[in-house]
């Protein structure tokens, strides 16, 4: 698949190639044929000759059409009765009589064409039309119509195409191993039949090509490109500078657990956790703000839901003066900017998607919400969850907080500030006041963490007791640790999940919803 | 380094953690002190007690000031007779007498600071001061005074800070593994001084946190966010869309030559040396257009000045109607774009960066040069350099045709059509009218390649044919072929190197001038 390197490759053989690839070329070509010869054999006396066939493989020839096409989308009753071409997918096909009946579709979108015996379409072109694969991609010219009473289940349902020509430009396998209709179908809990035909997710990812055509799968994948512009634009407004961070690292840093293993030439390397120490040195080297949005690798055996082997972090590190929460709030209104940003641009999107996997709107306060550690074990409290002052958040009691935080406040999204010392990194800023909190804070939707974030400590002695006492081997940190020696402004940052962010926002129930080819433990294809 | 992790490690050791943290930050504050009381001691009627010394470590305690801190880039004449707060590194130091002389740097920017024994200023500070280690995170308050002379060596050089305080944020080790002046001098060929006092690039590289300081340094990675943001703006502008390609993949596409193995739970897996397979994947999912900005990995044992193991690629893929150039000039003119960007929106980065690297202006015309593979064996022949009908270009070869080209056409940029088939991968599509040729190109800068592209085969049988007389083994690409089985439209693409870029439009001589933490395969630290 390289571009570059295979160069060098190809060379080798360069002369003996030439006179196969010509071979191969002809071959391709009459495989492809003359559509027009093709067709006239079946019937002697076709009006329809040379308005329909298989077009020979497209290979950039000078002598193509110069044509416009019109996108399914652009499609309304102000071009009724022009002439168009459309290039789309054959959606579905029924035949009925002298009639074929087509849906088209381009994305999210689809309409109805109509090809119909008439003096200049013949009952061969019906035909023909009729046994096209459904996936295939066709190119039909047709006149826009009137549907006065309406096409149902069409996106664009005021009018048809009455075609003149078609063409298949890419034709599919007749058997599919899933059908888009059934991959599209609305998850409705009370829905026997609806449940019945639901195409499973190993099937859907197996054959994820297929999986992403639905309307739905267009719209997620959308709408998260969204969230990586809306992170960047938000930040780069901010004077925040995009930096790239290695993914190949010489040492797993907290001892190895969890961490790819990468044969490196003669010796050995990993995949970086996370870009939190190249984002520190980032901010050690004077760039004050910074971003990066990259992979984030997990060598966990989760088998759950929220976890991937592979995602895509948004990463921020920033230098403060005297508090982290000038740090803490930045983050929590980029969230805000984020959330403002899907609602009024991706209507049409969250909609689409919506109609398949039903959610409740995504709710969330400007400034937004947040708590402290104490607060929060007060209500888990009344709800007769008891925590530890030094204990973490299981998975099932963040779940019920989100719930107990949205009852009160009526927000998804919430900032939960100085969790205790105790279950955060070694790297994490003690609390000035109160030695068992520190200056951490972890950022929620629906009740689930999607950021996790903290003051760092910057200081490389107060590093090293730190580091100490987590019984850390300092040998194995020395890189991390010098990166403060030669003086470090106080910085705090975050992580966040890329593909959670968008699951949670959407209230979908699996993080591989929202990763076009995740990777887990068991699934490292296609 | 983990925060997501950390959570469930941290959290056995919790009770048992709190008083160990107590403790730690009791004492880090401890050596911190209290600086009024450290200094008091020097000298017992000091004058300025409280004015200066070490501030407690920054912990974000809630009694810390709320300061107004100006940055140096914002001190001019419009601020004199104003007291102000600066937070920045302490970039040179001089004592004489009863004066201290300071050079302030902030990123890119530096300024002139006095401290002068005076009615307020006692000895002690002006002592103090003087023994701070370079590189150390100052704050000062100060009077801004005019210069009518002009400060110099200082890009703020009509005002100077006269201090009324100085305290120590973070202080640096006093010795300094390079010198940020040294490592920040013009390297002028005909100069023997500067290039004795040069910083070799494996110094720099070993301290990159320090090296990335430079005025140079922070400019260039300024400008490459640019490029990022140019290219993702340009392309969304135009309906393409970002996803996300997984870098841990089932399968060495090629044979496994320059893949880079990884541990995968009990099996193994490879890093992608390039998302194209996803880019097509995803084209044939009806995406229509998409771009992704990511690590692109290659295991080849290359120690040249342009060949990185991890590099950052800017990779799109784009279905069109009937020719490839509608994406081959697309993005012809999406380089023309950014080009124009960098030129208007980074003129003052360019221009530091010359001041150390001089570098001819790169020059580029609009719309770009399209030149034809035999229109080019014509200029080559022409200077005496024979290549053959179906030979590649070697490097110096693409060299002396970047000679030849800007010589004629005045232009660092241009576009290689109709590569011979022979030195292109099986996937690309061969020229319809001369077997011998492919719809593949590279584009250039200043004689060195920076994209390679090509239409794709988008037929499945088609592309089978190419893989076998490329003598492939078709099982071990099988997801690939599979790909286009069920309808794909006609497509092309290409993959930029975003390192090489910036390098060449800035006419450096080293790639590893522009990844902010390269590797090499000699190199996987820091």
């Amino acid at each position: 698949m390289i571009e570059d390197t295979a160069k060098t490759e190809s060379k080798k053989a360069a002369k003996k190639e030439a006179k196969k690839a010509e071979k191969a070329a002809k071959k391709a070509e009459h495989r492809a044929g003359n559509p027009s010869e093709n067709i006239s054999s079946l019937d002697e006396e076709d009006v329809s000759t040379g308005k329909y066939g298989t077009l020979p493989l497209i290979r950039s020839d000078p002598s193509s059409p110069k044509r416009t096409f019109t996108y399914l989308k652009d499609l309304n009753k102000s071009l009724i009765n022009n002439v168009i071409w459309v290039r789309s997918r054959l959606h579905a096909v029924r035949a009925r009589g002298k009639q074929c009946f087509i849906v088209l579709r381009e994305r999210e979108f689809t309409a109805q064409a109509l090809i119909n015996v008439s003096e200049t379409v013949s009952k061969a072109m019906v035909k023909f039309s009729s046994n096209i694969s459904k996936e295939s991609i066709i190119d039909i010219e047709a006149k826009v119509a009137e549907v006065p009473s309406g096409v149902g289940g069409c996106t664009q349902n005021d009018v048809e195409l009455i075609v003149s020509q078609i063409w298949i430009v890419s034709s599919s396998l007749p058997q599919l191993p899933l059908q888009i209709e059934d991959a599209s179908r609305p998850e409705k809990p009370d829905d026997e039949e609806s449940l019945k035909i639901r195409v499973n997710q190993d099937t859907r990812l197996d054959n994820r090509i297929l999986d992403l055509r639905t309307p739905t799968n267009q719209a997620i994948f959308r709408l998260e490109a969204g969230v990586c512009r809306l992170f960047r634009d938000c930040l780069t407004k901010q004077g925040f500078v995009e930096i790239h961070t290695p993914k190949i690292i010489p040492a797993a840093s907290e001892g190895g657990a969890n961490v790819f293993t990468v044969s490196y030439f003669k010796g050995s390397a990993y995949l970086a956790q996370s870009p939190q120490l190249y984002k520190q040195m980032a901010i050690a080297a004077d760039f004050d703000k910074v971003f990066t949005v990259g992979a984030v690798f997990r060598a966990e055996d989760s088998n759950t839901h929220r976890h991937l082997t592979e995602f895509t972090g948004l990463d921020l590190e920033m230098a403060f003066k005297y508090h982290y929460h000038e740090v803490m709030l930045l983050i929590g209104n980029l969230f805000t900017e984020i959330f403002k940003g899907l609602r009024d641009q991706y209507k049409t999107e969250i909609s689409i998607i919506n109609q398949q996997y039903p959610a409740e709107p995504f709710t969330f306060l400007d400034p937004p919400l947040v708590l402290q550690y104490p607060e929060i074990r007060k209500m888990l409290a009344e709800a007769g969850v008891e925590i530890g002052e030094e204990d973490d958040l299981s998975t099932p009691v963040e779940k019920l907080l989100g719930r107990l935080v949205k009852a009160k406040y009526d927000t998804d999204f919430y900032i939960l500030d100085k969790y205790p010392l105790a279950v955060r990194p070694f790297y994490t800023m003690p609390d000035p006041q109160n030695a068992k909190f520190s200056n951490s804070y972890d950022m929620f939707m629906r009740g689930e963490e999607i950021l996790s974030g903290a003051q760092r400590v910057h200081d490389a002695q107060f590093l090293t007791e730190r580091a100490k006492f987590h019984g850390i081997d300092i040998t194995k940190i020395a890189a991390y640790i010098d990166a403060f020696k030669y003086g470090c402004p106080p910085h705090a940052g975050g992580g966040i999940g890329l593909e959670r962010v968008v699951m949670l926002y959407l209230g979908l129930d699996n993080v591989r919803k929202t990763s076009m080819f995740p990777r887990d433990p068991k699934r490292v294809a296609p």
